[in-house]
């Protein structure tokens, strides 16, 4: 996952992947196919850890404003790694999404998952008076998973963990 | 640039260069110096057209917050392409960032210039009372800069232009 990660897909050579799996050629084959579907299997293990990780901090009791909060701030770190690698979503999205429609499905609908659980969360903070009422839940939930997509890019620009700080900051300037 | 914008810096061969610009291998090392050299004259090109259109925008007579509503309009615009060619900026991001420093430093000062324009229009939109005064323009700026690559992003899903129709719609929330 790392190096996919880090390198995007085409910039992981075989011989690379191969070394770092430790696995031959042949059982890379056996047992995933091509190196296409071993990405797409990637981005599903990607999808069943860090989206759920962020997704559980939106099911924790207490304000659910603080949850979204909270879900920022995730990726926020994530998109701080000093390596630059960014998230897999956003990096696969930019280098597969015109091209490869099988792909660019499984993001969407990775990036809906996130969607919907910050529009859950978002309508129940604004139920209970943490969200001013003027705020729309739906409209409110997608502009902030596009400002996560945007996150993830500028961690890319590996010089400055600072700059991510203040994008954060200013997002949540959407809440208020 | 619109095979470097659509497939990425990796993603064109020498082969499609030469025969999209007409010209031979030589004329394009007598030129440029070499591909990378090339790719970065297209990122400067790319600001002088795209980045220099969105910041005169920002430099209109009437209302500032109304120019900051036609950046975000602009990008949004840029990123409904149905060929799915996002921004150029935020492509190379994701794809040169972590291992280019050279061609890094050119896309963060290019995002640079947006936020500062954003920046300026904020203030004085501030300062005739359109923008809220418990906004701060510099926080906003940098999160609206960071919506816009996100935008930038979300474009390269062919799939669903009504999809950045809502995410513009709710990035405005940051502004009331």
């Amino acid at each position: 996952m790392r190096l996919f990660w880090l390198y995007g897909y085409q910039g992981v050579g075989l011989a690379d992947l191969l070394s770092h799996m430790g696995i031959s050629r042949q059982s890379l084959y056996d047992t995933f196919g091509n190196k296409r579907a071993l990405f797409i299997r990637v981005i599903e293990h990607y999808r069943a850890t860090q989206l759920t990780q962020a997704l559980a901090l939106l099911e924790r009791d207490g304000s659910p404003l603080a949850n979204v909060r909270a879900v920022l701030h995730f990726f926020e770190q994530l998109a701080s790694d000093p390596s630059g690698r960014g998230c897999l979503v956003a990096n696969a999205l930019v280098e597969l999404g015109p091209h490869d429609p099988e792909v660019a499905a499984l993001l969407e609908e990775t990036l809906e998952l996130l969607q919907k659980g910050l529009q859950r969360a978002l309508r129940e903070a604004r139920r209970c008076g943490e969200l001013p009422a003027r705020k729309s839940p739906a409209a409110i939930s997608r502009a902030l998973t596009n400002s996560l997509v945007g996150m993830a890019v500028m961690g890319r620009l590996r010089t400055e963990p600072p700059l991510l700080r203040k994008v954060f900051l200013g997002t949540l300037c959407m809440l208020d």
